[in-house]
């Protein structure tokens, strides 16, 4: 079999380095808070393990255990705290919209993971700035940059092609739209070129900027299509249906696909390595990678703006 | 039978005068923009209705019919025009956390419905001014605070007591605990001072100010009780359940009960005014005249901040 697998370890390496040292050479040490409020023994384990890979380049985690009800002020306590950098919520909390509410209670400065309202809606619009003299970047959210940065590890962004337009003449498919990850991902990845499918229970979706090359935002259409239709014709397909019984068919992926699961189950069949070129089976450590990049970027507009504010 | 039953339009009458003046003395046209993105025919007839009641008071209502996935468009494009004074949307649209997202996507100086995050926050933290100078008083969710409009009208609120306590010793339980009309309305109640039982299909929580008379946010716990053992101690009962199938037995209600139904279906049984002191069967016509009064604060907030830029 020609497949190769790429495994997170290997994509987030370069990037862990660098933190590392960016931490070492400045002699800072920034601080992430991870809320936990709900009694799922994965999101512990989850914590654990940030906390030790945080520990790895140099960020000090602190996991701090607080009931649903008090999660609100005790958000709001550590955005006022400044010896806290950044500010993570091990979701689901209550589980509907009001997780939606809790997102945009984190402070845009403190906010590692991008779920706040302002860096959502600047995804979608493709505003790559957070303040109008364009000096901070946007916070993006942590997993579907986790998925860019992947895809431009292993060459499906083309870097010969203009920034901003990566991957233009792309089709990608991304089964899993939700507010999170599912439907930034799809935007992100159609604000740079592509023709995106998205996919969830209700519906196929068709994201993108048009015919083109140009920098704009992404459009979308509902399609009338089935996933039998779609699939053939994607150069990527990345996976993030949060059950173990969902399988995409690897007779429905067209030979040599990139396949990308970011999902914590299992999505591509056993056989996946018969169809695609490229199977990176998990994102998760990449993620975090991001969640620490995101951390150091913040806590580096948090000591500009405090040197302005003096 | 003793029970005296009050009209929403009874409620809103005053408010509707006093609307209708202000714009017809001040020679004002204010403009509401409502955007349709769903087929549901309730949500047709409540918009026809709504530019009806407007037309009489002396606003220009326009209803804009879009597809759910150029609704984000157009808001921000009614955001941006000059013309329109107030932006309002039928949900549900995507009817999961997508409309939340889309409740944030309208700019605080039009959201005539009050549920961007900023508002629904400082409800819930008892935050009155949306500005630091405090010249401009916060936008109120329209139906929360068309229920507490009507607990002021009938007595509910007693104005021997000084303005923000005006509840200081009343048991209220509110019988939804949505995002848009319950959670708010349940922590407005206890920020005035009321302790109030939040019931949903999830549980039974209490929103209290804590003990003695004090001006601060509530707080919120989880308690092990019945609807059944909560009912009988509350002065007031407000129910918001969206089936015609959900009755509150009126034999759990004490004697002389406050009775105040704002969901679309009675939510009382046939026999309520035997148990009731008061009963309110609908809120909805207070509800437009607030939607009103906070489009015409908006449009002045509006008209400040352009003579402020000038």
């Amino acid at each position: 079999m020609s497949c190769k697998t790429i495994l997170a370890s290997k994509v987030s390496a370069s990037f862990r380095n660098q933190i590392k040292e960016d931490i070492k050479e400045r002699n800072i040490k920034p601080k992430l808070v991870g809320f936990l409020a709900n009694e799922d023994p994965a999101a512990m384990k989850y914590a654990e393990w940030t906390s030790k890979t945080c520990a790895e380049t140099g960020v000090e985690f602190e996991l701090r255990k607080v009931t649903k009800l008090e999660l609100e002020a005790k958000i709001t306590e550590a955005n006022e705290d400044q010896s806290v950098n950044g500010i993570m919520v091990y979701y689901p909390v209550f589980g509907g919209k009001q997780d939606l509410y809790l997102q945009s209670c984190v402070s845009e400065l403190k906010d590692v993971e991008g779920l706040c309202h302002k860096f959502v809606h600047n995804v979608y619009h493709n505003i790559r700035f957070m303040d109008d003299t364009e000096t901070m970047k946007c916070i993006i959210p942590c997993t579907p940059l986790a998925c860019v940065k992947i895809l431009e590890y292993i060459g499906v962004y083309n870097p010969v092609i203009p920034y901003g337009n990566r991957l233009y003449g792309r089709t990608i498919a991304v089964i899993n739209r939700s507010e999170i990850v599912g439907r930034p991902l799809a935007a992100m990845l159609a604000n740079d070129g592509a023709k995106v499918f998205s996919v969830d229970v209700n519906g196929i979706q068709v994201f993108t900027r048009g015919t083109g090359i140009k920098l704009a935002h992404h459009q979308v259409e509902d399609i009338d299509a089935t996933v039998e239709e779609i699939i053939p014709q994607c150069d990527v397909v990345i996976t993030g249906v949060p059950t173990p019984k969902y399988k995409m068919p690897t007779s429905l992926l067209k030979d040599g696909v990139v396949a990308i699961n970011f999902s914590s189950s299992a999505n591509f069949e056993d056989d996946i390595k018969s169809k695609a070129s490229i199977f990176v089976p998990s994102v998760g450590k990449v993620t975090v990678a991001m969640l620490e990049r995101n951390l150091l970027r913040l806590h580096d507009y948090q000591n500009n703006l405090t040197e302005k504010k003096n």
